[in-house]
């Protein structure tokens, strides 16, 4: 169902459009989180569309939880429940049961954890985690793998490694079945493989070829972003993208800053996320580029530009530095709202950039132009 | 400058225009109250202008003592500031004194009290107030005045009256001054006086005849919605109203309820405003014509519909109860957010309903009709 054109290279970056029964992708391209079907900094869908949003990205574990997927499924699936109908991704909530829950047990079927909202006791496997993704009905599903520390020993990864690759296969049995049912939410959804493996090149290596050989509709890169160093994670990339299939859709998890995303397009990433926006934005810190700006500083009580001169968000085209403070300062809301509309606008706007950028052949000088500008920029 | 044109009655209730230097009020109005300048629950001005806000309502104490009101000045002033070219409406600072501050002292200059911010000692008198209002620059500036608590005792509220007349007759004078000057933001500021006199018919009157006489753009009656019943506060109405010039806006503060509004209007009031829209609607109550709606209750868990069938604001014009729900339970901020929208749409909708009425000589039957919807309604 879903088809991968690669545009363009430049080096090893891709440019791709990735054709979904919501509507075309085209990469690289950032995902807005939107953990339980809702942007924290009460960004809503609409807003979404105002900010050149593309795909959306929800917490199975969260909804899961809260609300549930059942009930989501009762009420036709997420894209309807949340009003979007463009892209969703929902990761496997795999990351949040090994993050969030105490008293975990991984064993062979999956994982028995205590939900942190009630302490209820859950079990989550491979087909679990398939079965909630399937009654949300998102676009893309995540297949469930562990996501060991980034720090984690060479035995402890290779047997993780060795049965994340097993639950990709029972994921996709699954999978393939929940899509045939009748009254399946998204009968086309389709499966993310993860790659796994530490810092360790060789592990990482052969598990991408591994999971390169099961023809999935895309590959994601995880287990990243979670403890090592930049350099580590570039690394990383540069050994492993090679081994997944460049006619796939390549996608770096939770990452990053502005710059990780740079790094990780030239290294062939198609899609990204991270919480970054919305959560500094929250902070009071904008994305610009000149660098972030802290707007609780004393500096832009008086400062009536907007965040960024000539941005094109919500935010900029209406208020200014000095009233965005102010509403920081008195902890209203709007001031949150407004720098994460700003602070999305500018990641999705970048993508924009990065795309076009690669259309023409520069984007290796948009790269180097745009992280020299965002470290030493003159606000 | 501003006049008043009384364009309809019935009975006393009144349907008018009220001319500004920021545009035309048609009354009936229900002024949207933002506090710091910004409504409560991320709502933006550029939200207002979607939901049939006529007047922002903003408190010259709180933009006192946070950011400031000679910084907002300088900034041009309160329109410029939070981007709203339609009038703005502050209070006097009097209300916040009287009720946040510890410590208070009041003299016949004026109040010595403490920031609930910081503790820090400040000062308020007729003359602060009309110059705080004055930098801020609204449109309507209101005087500054005690308002006693509603079950205060009669000598006390005699002292108190006849001293909130004295402090009028300064806030016209210092107003009349400031107005003049070469640097001021509003040259054509407006100043309402404000009726008191607790729940005693006669000296409700009296005040109301002698303030009458200042010829003033406005007259409020505050000092109800304080304690007081209701049938004690529609008494008050019944008995003062008619006191005051028809021939100018009559301001009810601080009131009220859906019932209260047309009550009010019965009565002869021109313009209303109250947190209760934005407070419920942060609660997950919501109004409608057919009484308020608790969306927290388990029982809108899987209702699809809209808050309200038919609203046609931004929140029931794209989400569902049930989702709505959710976000409230999950804690989003979106949550909140939609059902502030609804709520404010709600009263600035009933308001045009209610001008409607007026006009087409109906207004009797449309608040029977709505009294009776909204106690008795089939959701």
């Amino acid at each position: 169902m879903a088809k991968y054109d690669l545009l363009k290279t430049e080096g090893r970056a891709k440019r791709g459009v990735f054709h979904t029964v919501h509507g075309d992708i085209q990469t690289p391209v950032f995902m807005n989180v939107g953990t339980v079907g809702a942007i924290k900094g009460a960004v809503s869908t609409e807003d979404l569309k105002q900010i050149k949003c593309q795909v959306e990205l929800s917490n199975t574990y969260h909804l899961h939880v809260r609300t549930g997927d059942k009930t989501i499924k009762e009420l036709g699936g997420l894209h309807k429940f949340m009003v979007w109908d463009r892209p969703i991704l929902t990761d496997s909530g795999g990351f949040q049961v090994f993050s969030l829950s105490s008293l975990r047990k991984i064993k062979e079927e999956g994982v028995h954890f205590r939900s942190h909202i009630d302490g209820a006791k859950i079990f989550m496997g491979p087909e679990e985690s398939m079965q909630i993704q399937s009654n949300l009905g998102s676009t893309i599903a995540m297949a469930f793998d562990e996501c060991p520390p980034a720090l984690a020993e060479r035995k402890y990864v290779e047997d993780s490694v060795a049965r994340t690759t097993r639950w990709l296969k029972r994921c996709k049995t699954e999978m393939a079945r929940l899509n045939a049912l009748e009254d399946t939410v998204n009968p086309n959804q389709l499966l993310f493989g993860i790659n796994q493996g530490a810092v360790y090149d060789d592990i990482r290596i052969d598990h991408a070829k591994e999971i390169a050989e099961l023809d999935l509709d895309g590959y994601a890169v995880g287990g990243l972003a979670v403890g090592e160093s930049h350099e580590q994670m570039y690394h990383v990339l540069e050994e492993t993208v090679p081994y997944l299939p460049q006619n796939k859709p390549t996608y770096l998890m939770g990452v990053g800053t502005p710059a990780n995303i740079l790094e990780g397009v030239e290294r062939g990433i198609d899609f990204f996320d991270c919480v970054y926006p919305s959560r500094n934005g929250r902070h009071g810190h904008a994305y610009t580029r000149f660098g972030k700006l802290n707007l609780n500083n004393k500096k832009f009580e008086k400062d009536m530009r907007p965040i960024e001169e000539g941005c094109q968000c919500p935010a900029c085209r209406n208020y200014s530095r000095a009233y965005i403070r102010h509403l920081l300062k008195a902890g209203e809301m709007l001031g949150l709202r407004l720098m994460v509309l700003h602070n999305l606008y500018f990641y999705n706007n970048m993508m924009e950039e990065i795309r076009n950028a690669l259309d023409e052949g520069r984007f290796a000088q948009y790269k180097a132009s745009m992280l020299d500008s965002m470290e030493h920029g003159q606000d």
